[in-house]
């Protein structure tokens, strides 16, 4: 019986596989095995693919039957390619063991170099190179990396006695440590595995490379890369592959070297060869940003051949894999080899500019260049940039490592900036960050490290993110026990503000002031050629004219949400509310709202006036009325004071009084309670109001030339005879004003669907509606039964546990709420086939949720005006993915 | 062209129509075309269809054309039967104009009687009758009817006229006043209209036929007769249609009287001809119990020719439409007419009794015996009785006119009853009540009259809605404004306590000690019956082994809902919760954990033990772990008072501590919190502690010999892989006390389907399920995004104002809860077919939702001890009506 295939070969300018099955063999396995087939030089190896991952993990951690062996075959034909034998003591293969899942999750799992060395080989691996130094440089960064990654031991123990065995000779760096030195180190490194394990360093190269290929599959679940899944939304089933090649080594003399390189500028999009490199190095040196690399362009003058080649080859990869990639390369003794390609990370400015770019040179296509661009990245360009108008006092500069800026309260560590989270503003300062700072990095708006380059973890990390970061800016001084940073006599403190310019590498004292940027250039293109795909309109939730223009800005084409209780905070308007609420007759309430009528009416001028002729969705008073009046425990404390003094005066009568009414207005489930329509239905007095002042204002908008088009929304609509008896006040409210001002105009009356109630009576209520805006806020709460103000005391438990795959008030879940929502379509289209859809929740903004909004076919989303051009890429995307 | 028919004649022997034609007829008319076809002696007249009314309201009270012709021809059909001639000086037709809708709705619409009378036609039926005074007491009293009903001048002006006439004359009661007297009444009556309207009392008899006929139709939509339909649940849409019918006179001498009268005792079933009678009075005088009447025995001594004859009609009544009648006569001048016969309404007691009489008479058979029996009326059988043990001061003695107990605060108004509504259990004490009086009486406990006999208008009123009633109290003096009534020199206030027992008519001073009845006799027999017919298991909801002690006695088959948390609060526990709760760690909620074990062990052992064998539904823990802590706001107002004084001592301390976990536990919306299986989710010690105390509660039973059958219940199921995590910690937790105590058990694993996401996505949440439970309070809450906390801020204005038919609370929503269970039992089915479903919401005893729930398929209802009866008949009623 043959057995199932397990492996992928690759090398020698050809491979068993190829770069359409990531799925299979990994991002990184199936671009080796893709470069193999069109003659880039990578070194020979084999995959060992996911499904091997995914068995180990469904049955305890053992391997499929055939995996062994086929391993043993593949090792064989590798040992023939390289004409050299693994654990052979003349002439020793030496492996790289790299892990490689279908989505790139860079520095999160495991890698083990140079694995095949011991005693014996070592003595081979002399003889054949004549280098010694290089030897015992790779022994001890192989026994290092084994027993960090394979057995256990902390970094930082082996960190420890390097750093000791510098200091004892003198050397800044471990490119200067002497043979000797380097042979001692592999005793001390031996001897600590002994004292931390209880067992010798394994010898058996084939015992250490299952141990290897064991810590490869085991790291899939490490902490730090499950939380970058969830963080990046990929699914725990994946698993990873693992990558087993020939070892070359940059850290054979001064003839070898090491790097990365990307074929555009990952910051700008600039089209420009952009890299480092370290001679005599091994790939983490770059990486882990110990030694600051040197600039690509420098290899041009020291290895101007290799340079050529390398030119040569990432043109033939952009080319051919048609995206910007992100290389990694080793030159060993003047010979150059790819380790790695892969589609680049890149800013969000990057992304819009090479997408554009290679439109117009050809290499894709419009719509191809629309699909380049994550919705959900564009956020750091719509995020507020520091205003040049403005002083800073800049002091210190580093590496523009992530454009944007970041004003924060500096923290020193990870940990503080998780535990913190994003209740507060935050700027992670550290000498360097590690893959174990991931969670911090996310928790925190910006970035600064004193260590490391352009390609260093941070710089790296920070990019994916869409986070500004500021690296390499080694003019700071950190004390993490005392929580202080200095540059030069200043001393800042955890919790001083700081803010970054990522775009400059300048670090600024204080809060400076920010704007917000705008649409132009390659963005308003690229944006310009989502809108000729996309079939969803996009609008914006705003409730001023303010907000209005910005998001005109940003490309709305109309209100999908303008919610008029916000109104009722502004200045000097929250006392005439409460007189209204306080009210105990309609005839008491008449002389508040009278003058709440005019702030409406000029409230609602302002925003038709900018929206010019744009339908504006304007959603009746939705919420409790009590909300508007002073807290309940607020009053009582004030009360109890007065009364434990003994004092009776007009003062405690007017808060009895107040707090009487408070109590009678209070609720046990205010999401639950008497808001949306019941107001309306209750105290018609309040809606005819709003409703005389959007058409008073519209009719003096007519007056003067202008265009207008309202839409009344009814909010909280659970049962149709609610629409129908609010629908009919606002028509003869409507009709009043319309003939007192001798004009007509034509406008909509709808309703939001929000409760499940309305879901599932659609049919009903969509003969009285002319449009339904999906609440999906609200619908959420109501069909999880989770009051999203409460949710913060399980939810995180639930994502973390894998409960729910995300926060459902992120994004829609389509199983539950999802479903209610085709029902309510489907319902809807039977008695009332033209009436427009839309959804006006905050997952109007969510690229997902845009997707299904598309699939399920509504007409538009509306999302908050910063979030306007990440819908309008989402719905184009939404339309080409159909 | 033939115009449409919108009238019905009969009389002498046929009719146009019959009893089937109740929707069109109305009850009265419908059945007195029956009595007409068999002879039946009925005075004759026609029908104006409900249709016209219909016709009416929806045309802006215009007539559909034709009517107005019909009815002229039908009146001369009339005048030749009667050979009287409408309007004629010589012998005029006098006419009754009655309401009568589909549904009887006693007193509720309006009539005039005597129609037809002006100072021309009165000469001639003076001549004809040779009766002067019987002349002018028709006379005033059709003006005073007219007056009233038509006119809407208020009926309190005419009696104030009238009584002072008595007082002038030194008599007591109308009889009384001599000819000259009602002749004045005559004059000063017309003064009154020609003062209230300025008009002159009309003397056209066709102006004054087609002016009732208008104030009958608008009856229709008067505030007591709306009302009343929503008491009832009678469609607004029906519409009544009028009856015009020749006049006979109860009032034309001693040799005349008029009476009702029941074919059995509507109080108690009993098989006895039963009734009262007036001499010399028309109908109104019997029902508003101004005079006490006759029983209807002395007709017998009095009439024995007319007794007999009446006593033959009943007999065929009853058999002809196989039911208890409630008949209305008149004797005029010795000449027996049947004005109306109807289905008596009847106590619950009466209710069963007649069915199994009738079904053993062989009348009925046995399943329209179970049909006869309203399910909702049983309430009263099963409410408290007065304990026959406990002493009593019995106060004073009335009619016995509504049985049952009821132990109240006092008030004088049906304004202050309704103002006060159901939070207080209140005893109405009225002189006598009117129509008037329908919301207060609803609203009431019990009733107590000064006046009035057993069929007078409280004492109907009262039976019909199953409330307790002593009438015609005549030993109480009631002063309506000072609040108080008087018996003996016992003076009792506005809010002073009473007991009323309406089946012996004692009225006790203060607070009666209840005892709950039991079902024996033939309320045990007709249950049998259903049980015979019934497809809907029916369940408990039962907390303790008393409360399932007492479901057994009612018959209930199983516990559906088992709250844990009441068990919670039990003496010396809620400490041990607060402890639990306010633990810090796992480690320190083990002790208070392994306290509450044992109360928990206790409490199933003794549940299980009273259910024998039976299924037992136990619901995990539900309500947020706040509900057992103090309120926030008490601690604050403490710690306010301590701080104000400049306190800080040990108290201080411990409260403010307190204060800051209950702040952390605090919800905004408690509904949708931190509840339910999200509990078992984030704290799994307190689920595996509930569940570990149930199986080792069923260990030890089985080990003593007896059977068990639990079944766990997992709350607030949203996501499968929520009760996937639930059950998998329920499972292994049963599993080791299983395998501790060495034995095996059977039980199942459910949940409690209560949101619309678990609706929704029933197919997945099937799959793990053994049973699902509908929650229909909080899927009610959910569906509609309404608190039942909340509601009562606007849900009685929706039920006013017609947005919902009723309290979605009370009976299921069909078109939007039920819709979600109709889906959910789709989907569920679909992944497991044999899955359990039963509902254990308070709907579980509301027979509407019932029938619904048998409709939809479900396996059993469940609902408190209390109403099983009542779901035992509804289920059966379900069963019948399929």
């Amino acid at each position: 019986m043959l057995s199932e295939r397990f492996i992928y070969f690759f090398g020698n300018g050809n491979a068993e596989g190829n770069a359409s099955m990531k799925e299979l063999l990994g991002n990184k396995g199936a671009n080796l095995a893709e470069m193999a087939n069109i003659e880039i030089p990578v070194p020979p190896g084999f995959i060992i693919t996911t499904k091997v991952c995914k068995t180990y993990y469904a049955n305890n951690r053992e391997y499929p039957p055939g995996v062994k062996e086929q391993v043993g075959e593949n090792l064989k034909k590798l040992e023939a390619i390289a004409e050299k034998k693994f654990g052979d003591n003349e002439d020793p293969l030496l492996l790289s063991i790299r892990s490689g899942a279908p989505a790139s999750m860079p520095g999160m799992m495991d890698t083990v170099l140079n694995l095949g060395l011991n005693d014996s080989t070592i003595t081979g691996l002399i003889r054949k190179t004549n280098n010694e130094r290089f030897a015992y440089d790779s022994y001890r960064r192989f026994i290092t990396m084994f027993g960090d990654v394979v057995l256990g031991i902390e970094h930082d123990k082996f960190e420890n006695i390097l750093s000791a065995k510098r200091d004892s000779l003198g050397v800044k760096l471990d490119n200067e440590l002497t043979v000797g030195a380097l042979k001692e180190l592999v005793g001390e490194f031996k001897r600590l595995i002994k004292e931390e394990t209880g067992n010798n360093f394994p010898q058996d190269p084939e015992q250490q490379l299952w141990m290897a290929i064991d810590a490869v599959f085991d790291s899939w679940n490490n902490k730090r890369a499950t939380k970058y899944r969830h963080i990046n939304n990929i699914p725990d089933h994946w698993g990873t592959a693992v990558n087993v090649q020939s070892m070359v080594f940059g850290n054979m003399g001064e003839n070898s070297a090491t790097g990365v390189a990307f074929t555009r500028d990952p910051a700008t999009g600039e089209k420009r060869f952009f890299g480092e490199y370290l001679i005599n190095a091994q790939g983490e040196d770059v990486v882990a940003g110990i030694r600051t690399p040197h600039p690509i362009e420098d290899l041009k003058k020291s290895m101007p051949v290799i340079y050529n080649q390398l030119e040569s080859i990432y043109k033939k990869l952009e080319v051919h894999f048609k995206d910007m990639q992100d290389i990694e390369f080793t030159i060993q003794d003047g010979k150059l080899y790819i380790l790695q390609t892969r589609n680049s990370k890149r800013t969000a400015e990057a992304a819009i500019n090479i997408a554009v770019d290679m439109a117009k040179e050809g290499l894709i296509d419009k719509k191809t260049a629309v699909l380049r661009i994550k919705p959900e990245q564009l956020d750091q360009l719509l995020h507020p940039m520091i205003d040049p108008e403005s002083p800073v006092e800049v002091i210190a500069k580093g590496l523009p490592a992530s454009p944007g800026a970041a004003v924060g309260k500096i923290v020193f560590t990870a940990e503080r900036a998780e535990e913190l989270g994003t209740s507060e503003k935050l700027i992670l300062v550290r000498a360097e960050t590690s893959p174990e700072d991931i969670g911090g990095m996310n928790a925190a708006s910006g970035i600064l490290t004193a260590r490391g380059g352009m390609t260093s973890h941070a710089a790296v990390v920070a990019r994916g993110m869409g986070k500004c970061c500021v690296a390499g800016c080694d003019g700071i001084l950190i004390d993490v026990a005392n929580k202080t940073m200095t540059i030069d006599d200043l001393v800042l403190k955890e919790f001083d503000y700081i803010t970054l310019n990522g775009s400059t590498g300048e670090v600024i004292k204080g809060k400076a002031k920010l704007i917000h940027a705008e649409v132009t250039g390659n963005f308003e293109r690229i944006l310009s050629w989502a809108d000729e795909v996309r079939d969803l309109g996009v609008r914006t939730n705003a409730d001023t004219p303010n907000d209005a223009e910005t998001a005109l800005g940003f490309g709305a084409e109309g209100i999908g949400l303008c919610r008029t209780e916000h109104m009722f905070f502004g200045e000097g308007r929250i006392e005439t509310v409460q007189d209204m609420i306080l009210a105990e007759t309609s005839e008491e309430r008449r002389a508040p709202l009278e003058k709440l009528l005019k702030f409406q009416r000029e409230d609602f001028k302002g925003i038709f006036k900018v929206m010019a002729g744009r339908p504006v969705t304007i959603r009746l008073l939705d919420p409790p009325l009590h909300e508007f009046l002073p807290k309940h425990e607020d009053l009582l404390e004030k009360i109890t004071i007065l009364k434990t003094k003994n004092i009776e005066n007009e003062e405690l009568k007017e808060l009895e009084k107040l707090k009487t009414r408070v109590e009678s207005l209070d609720e046990f489930n205010p999401m639950l309670g008497h808001r949306g329509c019941r107001l309306g239905i209750t105290y018609p007095e309040i809606y005819n109001m709003q409703v005389q002042a959007i058409f008073e204002a519209a009719a003096e908008l007519i007056k003067e030339g202008e265009t207008v088009m309202p839409e009344v929304m009814i909010p909280l609509v659970g049962h149709v005879k609610e629409l129908e008896i609010t629908k009919r006040h606002v028509i003869r409210t409507a009709s009043e004003v319309m003939e007192r001002e001798g004009l007509k105009l034509d406008y909509l009356i709808g309703t939001m669907i929000e409760l499940p109630r309305a879901a599932i009576t659609a049919d009903e209520i969509a003969a009285e509606a002319d449009f339904f805006s999906f609440g999906t806020n609200d619908l959420t709460q109501t069909t999880f039964g989770l009051s999203r103000d409460d949710a913060g005391k399980f939810l995180p438990e639930y994502i973390d546990k894998g409960i729910l795959p995300c926060d459902p008030f992120v994004t829609i879940d389509q199983g539950g709420v999802g479903a209610l929502m085709e029902i309510a379509i489907e319902k809807g289209k039977k008695t009332n086939p033209d009436i427009k859809l839309g959804i006006c929740g905050e997952h109007g903004g969510d690229p997902a949720s845009i997707e299904f909004a598309d699939r399920i076919g509504l007409d538009y989303v509306s999302c908050s005006p910063f979030r306007i051009p990440i819908a309008r890429i989402a719905a184009a995307h939404a339309t080409l993915k159909k």
